[in-house]
């Protein structure tokens, strides 16, 4: 694990870079995909997967990966930042500047991060002996990211999305 | 499109901070999947998926999501940055603060980037008229990130891991 605090803050700089490059990527694969241009997307996919290899490489000589229970409290607390903090206070400004796409981006992710960290919470008391969660199927609103278990809505109750535009995980 | 730039700085923030949500629970995914924890593996995934969403979302509305065309050439200008750079100098100060898990990961993102840049390039020039690119099967190292067509290499050239720690796209 690496110990100089030069170095660790480089680091940290590296794996934000390597998260962001990572996430273009997808973006643009997908966009390539919608356009038909399956090779280009396919390519945008793999960079973008050693793009994570270099992230989880950063990531683990930060000493940043950790136990299970580790894992699920470092989620938590990221969660409930954008919960408590974050995503109030950037809504808050885009409505202040009367940004509405903002103020859109910013409802959207506040109000799937509530159910986030509650799922975190509920996982960490289950897992206290590194055994699995009960978990049914998982969907994901393509639109604006909600989160729900067991059977996708007909329209999703944040944005308004189809049934059909659930993703199952 | 964001037009006010305070706005704009706080869906820039939000951007990076959903990028790094998403990989680290695709990180603590990968590490519960190992451990044969497989909802909480699944949950991680779906919920990194989520988090993909959110950020697509403050992207678009940030205006960076362009043609293919200018899409590539962001593409580019980040890795030209990472291989000019970003990564010599965070390798070199590691070296100089004797921090060698860091030399290694540096050096390892540094290696795969200047493919990445000159792939890139190759698409911008083949894509003039938005149609797809030629491209044999990618092949990524698990380990360190290398990237190659064709053919997975016995012995990976950057780290040397063998050919079974190559991950196929
Ligand atoms: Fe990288
Ligand atoms: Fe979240
Ligand atoms: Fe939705
Ligand atoms: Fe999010
Ligand atoms: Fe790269
Ligand atoms: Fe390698």
């Amino acid at each position: 694990m690496v110990k100089r605090e030069m170095t660790r803050q480089f680091l940290e700089d590296a794996f934000c870079g390597e998260s962001k490059a990572h996430m273009k990527y997808l973006i643009f694969a997908d966009d390539a995909e919608e356009k038909g241009l399956k090779n280009l997307a396919r390519m945008w996919r793999a960079i973008a997967y050693a793009e994570y290899v270099h992230a989880r490489n950063h990531f683990k000589a930060l000493g940043h990966l950790g136990s299970i229970q580790d894992n699920l409290q470092q989620s938590i607390e990221g969660e409930n930042f954008e919960v408590q903090e974050m995503y109030p206070v950037y809504n808050n400004a885009a409505k202040f500047q009367n940004e509405n796409e903002a103020v859109r981006t910013t409802h959207f992710a506040l109000e799937a991060e509530k159910i986030h960290e509650e799922w975190y919470k509920q996982a960490k008391e289950a897992t206290k002996e590194e055994k699995d969660i009960e978990k049914g199927k998982i969907y994901i609103c393509d639109v604006c990211g909600y989160t729900v278990e067991g059977e996708a809505p007909d329209r999703c109750p944040i944005c308004g999305a189809p049934k059909s535009k659930f993703s199952e995980f």
